[in-house]
């Protein structure tokens, strides 16, 4: 589909930075969680460093395996709909020819002006189908290439995000000690995170820097209470 | 904005669908995951019961969260590109009103007849500015609603999918014992849930049961060998 420079750069960069945010917000967030709620049960670092890997491991996968498959599934969801609308301007041609009037119509076109669209698209379905695709249900032909590269950006980026709260927990004995050490750097990563993540998308950094932490204290202290009650106090 | 109910059908499935999808098949995945990892490196189950209800509570909290902020997120990006093209038509009429003569002629409108829906359209700055949002950018206006609702249902869908392979660990003492039962029931939960999601999504829902049953799979598989590996041979 020939798009201009301008919306091309719109898109590309709302994709990509989507995927890393997708990841790494998870992967700043969880690790972190899971291995501050540890520590409300269990004294030694050794068991949240492999609790800790097996959750990135688990994670990263099951993120990247699973953006590759919702990527895909995008792409069949496309082409389902658009086997349906092609059998749809086939059975109900008055119907979809309706409905190109009214899209043209909701942004001020006159009736007899829409007609005169109607009666051009009509005559080559392939664009018919694409206009109501597009105008009609909000889908754009998804970008194969995308379907990879999304699953990787979404993999590595809940890996490199998940690694930095576990870091500590590799040097000290004591979880409590690896705790104070992985509050802060993830803290810190999770301010920057946001931080960037806001200025990549337009909004206020410094209020999403603070929502991005908020996000990661909340879920970690959740996990804490969670796991110190069931661990029966210990 | 007005929309036929043929159109609002296809909208409110995709997008319950899509939270339910997000959390579940994370839900369903990575707490599974993390279970059978630990069971490759730890014995007692208790552990893994308190590790796997530490990570449920940070995964639906982060991912309830996360998925509030990221539609909220997305309000803000709608908002911020409203108001650039607000002052795009100010600033270059010429430019914006070149785009969606481009926009229309790529639908078969012949440049005259395209000249006059801009120029009534360039006499209402909202239908201009509406019309750039949504043919140009591929921008909906989001729905403040959908906010609150869309975090609520990949927070539940991530407990309720967490859930499920946790359950056998309390009720066994052996981990092993425990991983061979949330295997069978997982398993069962993955194709139940792979086979529902690729029947509201529309594509085959064999081959998508057997998709989601091999996601969980290869990341339980890699959790378990990465946790074995850095217990020291445990």
């Amino acid at each position: 589909m020939p798009t201009t420079p301008h919306v091309e750069k719109h898109f590309t960069s709302t994709e990509a930075v989507r995927d890393v945010v997708i990841g790494m917000s998870d992967g700043l967030t969880v690790p972190f969680a899971l291995a501050a709620g540890l520590t409300g049960a269990i004294a030694a670092s050794s068991v949240i460093v492999t609790a800790g890997l097996a959750e990135v491991a688990a994670g990263s996968i099951a993120m990247g395996l699973g953006g590759y498959l919702a990527a895909r599934g995008d792409a069949e969801h496309y082409h389902s709909e658009l086997a349906r609308e092609h059998q749809e301007i086939r059975d109900e041609p008055e119907k979809e020819m309706a409905e190109v009037s009214h899209v043209l119509q909701e942004y001020g076109m006159a009736p007899d002006e829409a007609a005169i669209l109607v009666e051009r698209i009509r005559h080559r379905p392939e664009d018919w189908v694409r206009f109501m695709m597009r105008f009609e249900l909000g889908l754009e032909e998804p970008n194969p290439h995308r379907v990879y590269k999304s699953a990787f950006t979404i993999g590595i980026s809940y890996l490199v995000g998940g690694m930095i709260p576990l870091l500590p927990y590799f040097f000290v004995a004591q979880a409590q000690v690896g705790l104070l050490w992985s509050a802060g750097i993830t803290a810190i990563a999770l301010l920057v995170f946001g931080g960037v993540k806001g200025k990549a998308t337009g909004t206020n950094a410094a209020r999403s820097a603070i929502q991005t932490l908020l996000v990661g204290g909340v879920a970690a202290t959740i996990a804490f209470l969670v796991a110190r009650a069931f661990s029966h106090g210990g």
